[in-house]
């Protein structure tokens, strides 16, 4: 893969990761919209179904990352480095192009709003404490790539295959199951983009956008992804 | 494909499409059904499974596009427009007929009626804005279209086979993630077709066919049809 | 496939489907069940689950028709009516069993039940109108075999494949979608193998059996089977 | 497979699995997570994406039995027993090992419990009565383990393959239809593993660990792998 076709796949996937995602957890919480309220269930697939979408639409372009710790992960397996720096460009791109999309899609709603708005974009803990945040966000981070690692062992199963759709509901399951404390980031990101365009959109009464829990789902999610690699390569 | 083909696929496949999806939202919101109040889920399911039903029941005939959009995405795609006009006709009977359907279906619930029913047959906007409203539903419909377009460069997966259940799923997702605002119309025979039907039928206090708006999901969805197309062709 | 191969696959498959299909409704109906109240969607999900695994369990005997109004449109598609007596005897029969173990499932639950349990072996409409409910069964059931009788033309997918996942979905689409006036029978013996089965078990205050109702249920998915045969014969 | 990779996989797998598995239990019940109260339907897909992503994670290493009772089917049905102590050794210790990292992933959540805790890590019936949970479990756990054992029969998917999905969902079915009496173990490290930990983690107020019906749900899926290879060895 050219790096022209790594970057523009990383950016038009992440922006459909974002879109979707970002959108469901605007759909369920702005007033005057039609899920109002759809519960967990709602948005975990919603998240799920977002990395389907978004990963079998890029994934001729660029394998489909759309993660940066499944970039690092991907790059401890296999000892190439070479293309991570646009990997990460193409995807910390695509995430804030995703959440301005978002924004559109819910303009409207957005325009009458008169509560904190961060949710719809950056994760944040329901028991502030950065030691037990890192690790929930790392265990989770290690079971996502874990399971994409060792897809490539299935030789009837491909990434860009019935992989995708493997991973899709794996990403319903780490929500389900994992995201009660922070909301599961597992992407650095999927929290990065989305808190700098909540930073820089003229949202009436938007709220903060919380910069001092920023780095944990940074610095989880890429310690997930380090780890999962080094594991990978020990036991499988 | 020949044009009889063609036009029985989509007949019968955007008829499917429409008695499911409309069905769901007869289901949840008619008095004295079982599934009354079921939610947003029940929702978003019910139309992702219509499209799985529909599609996988006429994609050897017409290869199932059930939607003026996806007819023009792959118009512009491939360059051939000579079977759009036999797909827009099979898909806009084939719309008011299904919707014919669900009314008979839920013939008995219809004579007990006493509130407006416009929202089982058509979509309409929580915060009316045609500007908004077009963007919502432009932006919904590329999302959907991009995926269709693209499957066609994962070999392993064909329209006909993994690709409509990966579109299937997409419309969940999309219903989940960009259906908050205007109902998630992304085809304008889905709309346009019932609308057409609600104001024929004879049912008890039925309400507005609410022309004024009926644009919107036929222009936007045909926008964003037309958008995925030009994208697809100029990113991949 | 013999006759003996026939017989057992259909008596374990409808079996295994009336199980989890009888298992869904009885988890959300009876009290001091984890599962009380757990909602339309569990239940649409709990009937298609419950297809999937009675399907993929039997198919390699029978083919897994488990459904008199499948074997009855395989039969008009096919012009063979050799194995139909067999099979609709493998079916009845494994209805029953199913039934019965639903009930040992849930004995300690039925042993404390004071409410009617009909609703947990068979099916009942909101509005009762013999033409209507007759109607409703017959959309029904004609989607749901359309759909079977159409994917052998999906050469990548066979009925003990990709197919039977399919058709799972297809179960669930329909109960959330036509579902609601009369609890989507869809299958002769799904209520006519349990409806015996109450009216024999010793539940305490089990209430009526309903026999008035009992033969739109096996009558209505029967024309279903066989319209979607001739449907098809007409059409693809 | 040596022996090596059989403890290592079922390790690892059994681990994902409990830590998915008991992640949901914990999510929906845990006060300040997201998902409290996400209800039944969570509960269920959260163990079905559970066995999803540990079967697909340690499949190619051990085969991803990750639960005793199909060991034991597989077993029966095969005739080779020599492999199943090393098979029980990683799934007893790989369930510990899974309801640790829940304790972990959780960690501020359990500190400032006050409420019994051991419905998250094991199974309690509703109604207790020794023999009713055990007919209740090893129905269960026949479904489950005959559902796995004719995976083989059909051609086209492998247990690695395609096969993994479907059990997936099956373990969804069997939750949503079976689950309502005992909460399902199906499985008897699942339970025995996790009440083990729960018995000896530093949780406030922890409550029970209920040992007069920790070997119900031992005993049971046992039985019912089992029989469900002596089912299959006659049937099939």
């Amino acid at each position: 893969m050219s790096n022209g076709h790594i970057f523009v796949g990383e950016l038009i996937g992440t922006a459909l990761l974002i879109l979707l995602g970002g959108g469901v957890c605007a759909a369920v919480t702005l007033k005057r919209s039609k899920a109002l309220n759809a519960g967990w269930v709602a948005i975990t697939f919603g998240w799920g179904f977002a990395v389907l979408v978004a990963a079998y639409t890029s994934s001729s372009l660029s394998g489909a990352h759309l993660n940066p710790a499944v970039t690092l992960s991907i790059a401890v397996k296999s000892g190439d480095w070479s293309h991570v720096p646009v990997y990460f460009a193409g995807q910390i791109l695509g995430a804030m192009l995703g959440a301005v999309l978002v924004w559109l899609t819910y303009l409207g709603q957005f325009q009458e709003n008169d509560e904190p708005t961060l949710g719809i974009f950056a994760t944040g803990p329901e028991i502030r404490n950065p030691v037990q945040n890192l690790i929930t966000e790392i265990i989770a981070t290690v079971v996502l790539c874990l399971l994409i690692l060792t897809q490539g062992l299935n030789k009837e199963l491909g990434l860009s295959g019935m992989g995708i759709l493997i991973t899709s509901f794996t990403v319903v399951g780490i929500g389900l199951s994992l995201g009660g404390p922070t909301g599961y980031a597992i992407n650095p990101v999927r929290d990065l983009g989305p808190r700098i365009v909540h930073s820089l959109l003229p949202i009436p009464k938007k709220g903060t956008s919380d910069w001092g829990y920023a780095w944990i789902p940074v610095v989880g999610p890429a310690i997930g992804g380090l780890l999962a690699g080094a594991l990978f390569n020990a036991a499988f």
